[in-house]
């Protein structure tokens, strides 16, 4: 491990000089990592409450400091983001909030923006910016060990600026979330959440739900399944597989939406199992159309390749793509 | 286009003189590419009631002959394949049963079982055998132009032989399958259509339906479900996409199975929208830990690679896959 990080007159302008992530799982040590090869911190502290985790971060060299106690580490930091369940966010700020540095902007990357917004913006003192973040990126996979500086290179992130917050704050975070590749877009906490729900939570939802409906089944094997999982079921177990404190906390904070979205979904599947049970072979086929139509659109608007991927790669949004910073030697 | 096949002494023992395919979308025309590459027919005759695709089979140069009559075409055939949706099977097996020769066996590929063979096997002369058969192998794609000849390849192909059915013309479909480089699996048509309505049939139905009541949304506009589609949502446009008629024929034919399995799958589903309106923390832990296990499953049981591919491609099941025969030239 590195024993000091840069001094801040060799980084580029957009950098800050100490950057401390809180949660080094997949999220936090990608971040580590891309901040470091894109030279977009001096010093990166890493933060966890699990010894284990920091003896991880210590291991493979991801940061210049590494503690449990989230105080000390956050303490003269120019830029903290929170990358713990979005549950847990609320008294991680708490324990935090006193040890702000003024100046100080805070950051997250949660999956539901409305939630975190009102459970950590009450806890921060004044003289200190929120940005909410959330890279629309991940993999099934958890823990320090699985990240990698690659993993927002060419992915959406989305910001939910509270309404007042400093513009200069919001220019400096979304071009750190730039200098890692990522594409970034704003929009609202609720707004965020609605999106998301759809595109994202209902899909995991409906994915967590048929793998354990298979486990339960007594006329079919397990074994079977799995044999046979190549038809369309293998995937859905891909998403089933994602972190399960991580996906708890993600329903349940964002509630609304996700029952909200899931009632449309229940209606429409009820509508199809109709059809299915009065033959109406004309309904089935025009949905069938129409969602094949759909999926042109992604295609045709550069957001697939040929291989899927649950959103672990993906190519670059076309055209809108900032390009990476020149490289950094650890 | 080649203009005779192979005579039948330098084919291999398992090869058939003649084999009638009949339906030559993305999986007649596999069949046809990897028959030939593997050479396992002396000569192919594509049989499509499509003028269209009898031009694309010429000119991508697929068989040694090809027709749009399905009687002239199965005339002298050793083996006929029905590639057709499992809502035509019957008709077709109709309109050529008259001219099959002694000896014949006929097949099929489709996705469900019990009603291809209740509506097929009526039609069949007793000097005909009858070997179901379903290659669980696929893509989005359709058409006689987006077949290859390695799509069986390392994928299980499950054959559900009628009780006294003739085991040398089953012996001989399965030698068929694995010579284009299948795992074949025998079972009952009754429990093949249970085992694919969960692995396959319900995944299919809830991915075709979420991407419909996503299209559907007016608080969320379509551009903004394509653009961030990668939280999840992505994949299921892919399953999605798949061949509108191919899918409407496999609800209808395989109706009580698919209802009884989304019954299934709507009550845990109910559970899982109870457990998140009621904040039930431990049940959404407990499932979605036990669904990782699952995956983790799949991945021991060598079933799935780093790469999602809604089986597309996938690794062939470990020591069983028997080894591709030496291709032929076309």
């Amino acid at each position: 491990m590195p024993e000091d990080g840069l001094p801040d007159c060799a980084l580029p302008e957009r950098a800050f000089g100490r950057l401390a992530i809180v949660g080094l799982g997949l999220i936090g040590s990608s971040i580590a990592r891309a901040a470091r090869a894109n030279g977009l911190a001096g010093t990166i502290v890493a933060i966890d409450r699990d010894a284990g985790v920091i003896g991880r971060v210590r291991a493979l060299g991801l940061a210049e400091e590494a503690t449990q106690d989230v105080a000390a580490g956050v303490a003269g930091a120019d830029l903290v983001i929170l990358c713990v369940p979005v549950g847990a966010a609320g008294a991680v700020a708490a324990a935090m909030a006193g040890a702000l540095k003024p100046g100080a902007i805070v950051s997250d990357v949660g999956s539901v923006k409305a939630a975190v917004v009102a459970a950590v913006a009450p806890h921060l003192p004044p003289h200190a910016a929120f940005v909410p973040a959330h890279p629309v990126a991940g993999t099934e996979q958890s823990g320090p060990d699985a990240g990698f500086a690659t993993l927002f290179q060419g992915r959406w992130c989305i910001l939910t600026p509270p309404e007042g917050a400093d513009p200069q704050a919001v220019a400096r975070v979304r071009a750190f979330w730039e200098g890692m590749g990522s594409v970034v877009e704003t929009m609202t906490p609720a707004h965020h959440d609605l999106v998301l729900a759809i595109t994202s939570h209902v899909p995991h939802l409906i994915a967590y739900n048929i793998v354990g409906t298979a486990a339960d089944l007594e006329t079919v094997t397990q074994s079977e399944v799995i044999k046979f999982s190549a038809g369309g079921f293998r995937d859905f177990t891909r998403i089933a597989a994602s972190d399960p404190t991580m996906w708890r906390d993600v329903f349940l904070t964002n509630k609304d939406a996700v029952l909200e979205m899931l009632g449309r979904f229940n209606e429409d599947l009820a509508a199809l199992a109709r059809a299915i049970r009065w033959d109406d072979g004309e309904a089935l086929h025009a949905l069938f159309t129409r969602t094949r139509a759909i999926r042109r659109g992604i295609v045709a608007m550069g957001q697939e390749t040929a291989e899927p991927d649950f959103g672990r790669r993906g190519p670059a949004p076309q055209g809108t793509a900032p390009p990476p910073l020149a490289g950094r030697e650890p």
